[in-house]
């Protein structure tokens, strides 16, 4: 059961619908949204099936929604929600462009991937200062240092940064430098991660696992969601199959299926799926005709000296074609391509 | 190693060179194009190094080819080639739909089905009157009554058919009846079905095998090129994978890998992919957006009461938008939507 | 349904059986085995439910089985039964060991393998005359050389022969010189080719396909037993993952799984599976210890010259050790090596 | 490279080995083993080529390892390590069976439990106080409450504990509390706490990830050994597939490979693997026919009550019967059912 309290209601009703459920054996998890509060009910069906909640003070409704993912499911919220972060938009109205280096190296490289990624059409600036690597002698990314260049560029060009965060204890740390925090494939079921993230106060770019199902992803969204923080934005990246002629196997189908069971916006990268150059256009264009709100891709000045990924990096022709799908696609799905708002909040309602 | 043997050569030449190359202990395979015709060569390493076949009358020039599909790969073939269905063709130029009916079942629903798929902007039929089925007491299709339909169907609104056949003994019949033979995904390695249709005589639609990799794909192309076939068109439907909350996971990365190792066109069957209708167009779309050649559609006029996957057939409002997209997709792509054409035979050079 | 009749009924009552079924608007399917006849009946459920068979003569009992596959199904049949191929038992009282070499290449290279195989502790002997290849370039078999070379080494070493048939027209040949039919993985969907071997009279080993569920499985079964045949192996062979490493994955709770639904033994291939002949000892005691009926195993006196699969053949010492393992294994499983037998026919009571 | 210290070398020696490789632009990670200690060298390979050590004082050798994976590579260590866990030992001379409940629910179910798994031959108590799981809705476990449970109870049966841990944060808490500890499939790429663990001075079982290649699970041993902790004991739990009828496959491969790959013992899980109590034994004959050096078991006296995964805990007949495997399998396999050791530690010379 999700509790929907009325816009007016304070702390006080808040309070009593909490102790009131608590009382009936059920257990209460609070999320303050920006135009109001919800609280998911988890406990016995046979418990629930008794609690009746709507004649409390401040309650405007009670939902009893069956899917075991409650916070983020669209029986939750019938419409897909904007996530907001740094004031761009994220949602069903918009195409966003996230792009940047792979990884922080340099402020020189950096800023020259950002300066590349405004001109193609970005308004968010990716970049990773922590990178999870399978290998324990690759380069594992600049860390505090790598934080430190990301939010210099990020005030320079004028695009709020996305950052990856791989340990909770770091996530206080990567939230000051960063206006979204990206929790990647390998640590979608870091529960303890994902928590740190939903109590950050930072929108999440939540990476769907190497293979994970649509539900188990929307599980590990459910546990930001749980504590508090609903601006979740999915991401498709692609899954391991056994196909090895690419890195990943975009599966597309995410896309509309997610739309069905979530009202969380979801986007595409096509850089981590494809593993190649060549392909990530086709696979850009592939996901924005399914439906998507956005891309997240790789951009490097100098992609054969990368330290990480540079043979999927788009750089000169390939980032021009980019440019022009960006100009030419959203238009065709009824969209507009996302700029900044003054609006800076997460739309719900 | 291939052969391409010169416009005017003749029959005697062409013997000449298979006697030269079978007398250096090769095997030679030939494949007679509309332009011309080539000789795919095998044998040993070491035979082959010494193989000179230049000097030979009528020989235009003699290829080495490294990948193990010689005659379907791009190093033979630099463009992409044009198979003509009926005279309609499906190639880099144009958006081609194929839509029906999964299974032919009656004249009626085989003639609703059509017309629907025509209005949608479909120049090709399909229908299915031999049905591979899981279990052996499911609806197996009509057989030859249910190719009699089709034709008829076929004929009478003017679209070309494109039918499964599944046993080698029924290719003949089958390509009487039909403009084009598919190959299912179940029977993408049945090597005997395969040199069948290559000697068919009639253009090949070869579906993706559940779990085939790229390269298996080419392979079993290969076969049918080998049998002197080249009109061949590959087709994306989606492979297993973990994830079973689409019936399989549409492949999208299928369309521009398989363009960078092969010549044949390829297109994409949403519907299989998807299994349910919500999805078919995303993924339509998301095929077209990735640079595909064509799309294979199931419709039916009364899809709940199909014998076969009418969970998936499009109707009403969802082949409606699916008639939009084929206006406004193919322009997106530089392409025209396919409609028959005076030139009936395929274009290779 | 399935309606089992008396051991006692004869042609006429089985006729009368029949057409009540049919009158009632059902499918009867006949399958006569050596104890008795039984006939598996399909339709809608409401003709189903109204149907009565058990005052007609000759009607021993009438069993409701729900599961898709009703002929192969535990349902019917609660013990497990023994396949006899050429007086060789496979069944739960032992294990049996099938070796031979992948190809049929040479008498000499045939003959050397069956008496490997036989010293091995073998008492049936693989190798195949048609060989289904990725490759239209590689060797596919001597075919009917083969079958001739076969069936004269089954003589002279005493070994029944299993060999593989890969095309309905073939089966009536294969029949001829082989004790057993092996459908392979590439074909446990071709259907033609299963209602074939279904009509051959000579028991069937199907392999189970490259990415088939247990319930796809035991379909292909039940086409076979459709047409009559219930003398039916299932051979685990390895379905292919993700991992690359080795060439498949042996699923080696098939064996568990598939004792749990249907009465069909079950063998497994560590061969096949594993790609290496390092790994082919371990996935063979994998097996047994998993409670396989039987191994399949390559077997070739010269791996390093082998046309086909020679890196996973058994020699020498690795050899030795499989007949080590056929000597201790057995009775800890509570089995006997098998051993050829006076009963030649199936028995299921 | 690899550099073996002399067991007489002291800490100036291994200074001064450390900071000869890094004047010459490598880095050093050094693990000390019980009978001596070893130094991995990464760098840029053309510094390394021209690095010369054997000359320093305190080196016995110094050996290229060419695999991306060096401490834990069969390249760096030719026989199977022995870890010893609280003094019982896991490696080739024996047969190791770890048991007990899923989760730690009360003190008395963790005693019946352990009980239970101790008279089934069990030497070492499994248990989990900390679980993770994938809907925030379902039980976690009772965190330092269940470890307290479980210390006590391990201590009235004299089994050492075997327990989770989820967060590097926890690591020390746990290691107070258990001998050994687990680190679980969806942790595998946790580098944070793989690193934890790896300076915790506690055995470690790793399992392998839901989709882990062997060579990214040798990756993620390799992150523990970096750390100076070389008491790695892997565990094969199976792996994702398309097949949803059991809970995972069991990859009984994995075994033998991992044996060719690494030095490190290796286990078999047949309860998660599973899902379903009738498959474990089978799946557990397997995994030790294989050559697994051990099994960790489900047990639970009253499974239909069990928090977590009660479908797949053994008791009664089914306990009685691993209990049996356990005395019969190990000889056929060369070993011995492990008892505790007076030889507290590893043992790797």
């Amino acid at each position: 059961m999700v509790i929907v309290m009325a816009p007016y209601a304070g702390e006080t009703a808040l309070a009593d619908v909490v102790a009131h459920v608590e009382a009936a054996g059920g257990e209460a998890f609070v999320s303050r949204g920006v135009a109001r509060t919800i609280i998911g009910v988890v406990g016995d069906e046979r418990v629930l099936a008794g609690l009746v909640v709507t004649q409390l003070p401040g309650v405007a409704e009670a939902v009893r929604i069956t899917s075991p993912y409650k916070l983020v499911s669209r029986e939750n919220h019938a419409g897909t929600s904007t996530v907001y972060v740094g004031g761009v938009p994220i949602g069903p109205e918009t195409v966003t462009l996230i792009a940047g280096p792979c990884a922080v190296e340099t402020p020189e490289q950096t800023l020259a991937a950002a300066q590349l990624a405004k001109a193609a059409g970005a308004t968010l600036l990716r970049g990773g200062a922590y990178k999870p690597r399978t290998s324990p002698y690759a380069f594992q990314g600049l860390g505090r240092a790598g934080l430190r260049i990301l939010a210099e560029v990020s005030a320079e060009v004028g695009l709020p940064a996305v950052t990856e965060v791989v340990d909770a204890v770091d996530v206080d740390d990567v939230a000051e430098h960063a206006a979204m925090l990206q929790v990647g494939a390998r640590n979608m079921q870091n529960f303890t991660l994902l928590q740190a993230v939903g109590s950050s106060g930072r929108p999440v770019l939540l990476k769907r696992g190497l293979t994970a199902t649509y539900e188990e992803w929307l599980m590990a969204a459910e546990y930001i969601a749980q504590r508090g923080n609903l601006d979740i934005v999915l991401c498709e990246r692609g899954i391991r199959t056994y196909e090895t002629a690419t890195r990943n196997t975009l599966d597309v189908a995410a896309v509309p299926m997610i739309r069905s069971m979530s009202h969380l916006p979801i986007i595409v990268d096509p850089s981590h799926a494809a593993g190649r150059r060549d392909l990530v256009l086709p696979l850009a264009r592939a996901g924005l005709a399914a439906g998507a709100d956005g891309l997240i891709v790789d951009v490097h000045a100098h992609p054969e000296s990368a330290l990480v990924d540079g043979a999927q990096a788009l750089v000169g022709e390939s980032l021009a074609a980019l440019a022009e799908t960006m100009h030419t696609f959203p238009a065709l799905m009824g969209r507009t391509l996302a700029v900044p708002s003054a609006a800076e909040a997460t739309v719900r309602e």
